[in-house]
């Protein structure tokens, strides 16, 4: 491709850093901005810039929160003996719209990942383990059980690994999420590594 | 979608103005501006910003340049008796990258539509004209023919329809470009109005 504009071949550049976003996307959307009244293209980088200049981590759990403390570390609601481990915030959202979990979060910021240069260091790790410390010398809210999930994924898994290692140090329950076939998913057509972890962390029906 | 933070609230109802880009996927970008560091916003915002305050259109074809002519008019290469008119600088890249056109281009801006409330005074078909006519009085270099390359949608058409109309009043030569099955399309699998098309517009060997 070859843009008879600099500018635009710059604009173009930047678009397509973005994940999931090629060049031809990126000359879509630079042409859109093209287009439209000016005051788009400024709401939009106004957005972006205060955003990224402006937008703050939790202190407790690094989900991101317009204050110091994000909103459900913040509610009274909300229980404070259970922390559930997460990723990234889009996995705290989805978790959310479930309404099935009623305790807080610890927000990784990523996963261990070798590949990447990701190792512990680099994740909220630390900070959980200190979160954990805290609040068994805190004899009103002690935490009883750190929930991890992580996606089933090798770095998911990985760490999860690690973080059970860990934790378990500090004499506290850990548990993960269940991986099993989905609901509306047919037995026949679930891949044969999900379908034997299901059976093999089977439910038993009478103790449950 | 509860987002806990406004500031990415704002930035991702920005980001999915653009078409093609959901809430969802507005969220992912957000998240990964987030999670790059804040260099990576600040050249987006800056190129985009540059990009649609500097940016110009050539004089002559209304082309996205970064002067007064675009490169295309102003080469002492193409043949400017030909102009090719089409909807955007997209499809002047498109048949850029096919290099078989040496003439010039006309960037309309659009194409006629009454439902999205595109007139024709909305695109630059009256520039078009005063080209034309300046070039007949021009005894040098005077446009022999103008070829419509816009969609073969009904938008399109119409356009093409309403330039056809006009320019056969200057007694200039208009054609379009061909429409019939693809280059390694199969009888078969094309739809019945363009192998309809196809037929109708058959191309004389013993003439070609």
């Amino acid at each position: 491709m070859n843009i008879p504009s600099k500018l635009i071949e710059d604009a173009v550049t930047e678009i397509s850093r973005l994940p999931g976003i090629g060049k031809k996307t990126a000359l879509r959307l630079a042409l859109h901005l093209l287009k439209q009244n000016e005051v788009h293209t400024e709401a939009l980088t106004l957005a972006l810039t205060r955003m990224r200049q402006e937008v703050q981590y939790c202190k407790k759990c690094h989900n991101i929160s317009d204050g110091e403390i994000c909103q459900i570390c913040a509610s009274m609601r909300r229980d404070k003996t259970v922390i559930c481990v997460v990723e990234d915030i889009r996995d705290v959202l989805a978790i959310e719209n479930t309404n099935q979990y009623q305790g807080t979060y610890h927000v990784l910021g990523g996963v261990i990942s070798p590949i990447q240069g990701i190792g512990p260091e680099e994740l909220t790790i630390e900070s959980l383990l200190e979160r954990v410390s805290l609040s068994q010398e805190d004899e009103e809210e002690p935490i009883q059980e750190i929930i991890l999930a992580l996606s089933a994924t090798m770095e998911g898994d990985t760490t999860s690994f690690y973080l059970a290692k860990r934790l378990k140090e500090k004499g506290i329950k850990v548990s993960t999420i269940a991986r099993g076939i989905p609901v509306g998913g047919e037995l026949e057509y679930t891949d044969e590594v999900t379908l034997g972890r299901s059976i093999m962390t089977r439910i038993n029906y009478s103790t449950e």
